[in-house]
């Protein structure tokens, strides 16, 4: 018997399927903003896909550029220029900054109501207390798919691998509001087979290609890989492998997600469903 | 073989002897103000013996009444107005709160410069997120008496038994961002005491006397015991009893606290720590 594997390209049309309708009954077509500093080729194209399914949904999207020595000053402008716009609802600065720029001080000046990228420290307070709040997009994908397998969390083990501010933690308070179990892990932890042999739910999120073996697995568990790591193929180019040693694992897990077509194409689907999120709250706050 | 006891009152002394010094670099007297609404008995002794510590400190100690039936904007008004003064670097309102009163949109109206509870939302994202942050006072006292016995938590396994927004979530980030695993566990988790066995450092904050048995205990662990719940006792009178059978666990643990004279002086000590770190803030800001 093998897993369930997880279409992270179905799901995600699905998602994209349902924030359709809901726009429909929205007073205005939200508008999605990507500020992008520097010219780094990975972060032109997400930006780029992140913009056309923007586009293709019916949202307004849009692309600050700025140059690779733009200075903190000059960001902080635009955000704060977008911050006032009326027609702009998700703001997202495309992450990693320039060197000379400090990411937590560009992250505090997104107006917390626009930040559909889930960084605020208010977004991750509202998380962590449990309430209502913009969760970073990733972990989000990654809930959305553990429940179309499991709707019910409560009381189920979830160990997660990896303690970021983007993906391993909001995707470990995510997992705890569902009334999980929830171990945190990270570089430090020792035993870290063992722990994972208890998840129920064990989500990956690293960066490093076939870290979790099969016999890391609890028989039946719902295996999710967020980590997506640039490996050189013997016969020549690359290919992009996720934490887990997938042949090994879709053995053992009752439902897991590839690498690719797993998680990312989720992160997009919820960074628009953030951006709507957002409109329908500044629409109800200002009428 | 016992643990060694962990003496909260001699910890807090150590705490305030060092608070103490640090005042005297202050180019003026810090001022902490709590709120009460109404007239709870056990919530005017909290009152009581916050602003007693703060006075024999040297700091300024004041209370604001408010009769259990006022209104939530007066609350607010109360609010704003601590928030707008110059002398006040610390506000607490005390919990709980009428039920009428929504206290998430109270804890979010304090100004979180000034939030020495650790309780507005932007505290909490600072805290998720690993910066510096006002932290609330009892998981902050944990930590420190953790340290006492070990003071590189890196790679240990700490165990969080409680999900609150005041003790087991930032319990939970604090150890975290001292490098521990950590595992929160909450009403909902299965198997509790196979999760507690793993634990270098078992924290209990859930308010049910004696759930914690000396068979929970890992050989050797660090445990802190949070609850505190009022328990009739045989002949007649009541006395305080923590989460933990004390009796049991003292035979297996390494250091261990106990209810009460344990966690307890700890928190007060900490408000006043927080307090001091608010106006050293302000004062540095002002300048």
């Amino acid at each position: 018997m093998t897993a369930n594997i997880l279409d992270g390209h179905m799901h995600a049309r699905i998602l994209i399927d349902s924030i359709a309708d809901e726009l429909d009954q929205l007073p205005r077509v939200p508008g999605l903003a990507v500020v992008l500093v520097g010219d780094d080729p990975a972060s032109q194209i997400y930006v780029q896909s992140k913009i056309r399914m923007a586009e293709r949904l019916g949202l307004r999207g849009e692309v600050e550029f700025l140059s690779h020595d733009a200075s903190e000053a000059d960001l902080l402008g635009v955000i704060d220029a977008l911050n006032a716009r009326d027609d702009i609802d998700g703001i997202l600065v495309q992450l990693p900054l320039p060197a000379h720029i400090d990411t937590l001080r560009i992250m505090a000046a997104v107006d917390p109501c626009k930040d559909v990228d889930g960084l605020h420290a208010l977004n991750a307070g509202r998380l962590f207390h449990g309430d209502d709040a913009l969760v970073p997009c990733t972990p989000l994908g990654c809930l959305r798919l553990i429940k179309s397998i499991r709707t019910d969390l409560t009381g189920c083990h979830a160990v997660v691998i990896g303690s970021s501010n983007v993906v391993g933690k909001p995707m470990a308070a995510l997992l705890l509001k569902e009334h999980a179990t929830v171990t945190q892990t990270h570089v430090h932890t020792r035993g870290i087979s063992d722990i994972c042999r208890q998840a129920d739910i064990l989500v990956s999120a690293v960066g490093k290609a076939g870290l979790v073996r099969g016999d890391w697995i609890k028989p039946q568990a719902i295996v999710i890989d967020v980590g997506t790591t640039r490996v050189e193929k013997p016969e020549g180019g690359y290919e992009v492998r996720g934490d887990v040693t997938f042949d090994e694992a879709v053995r053992v897990a009752s439902a897991i997600t590839p690498v690719p077509r797993g998680v990312g194409p989720m992160t997009i689907a919820c960074l628009m469903e953030n951006t709507v999120k957002a409109a329908k709250a500044r629409s109800a706050r200002l009428q």
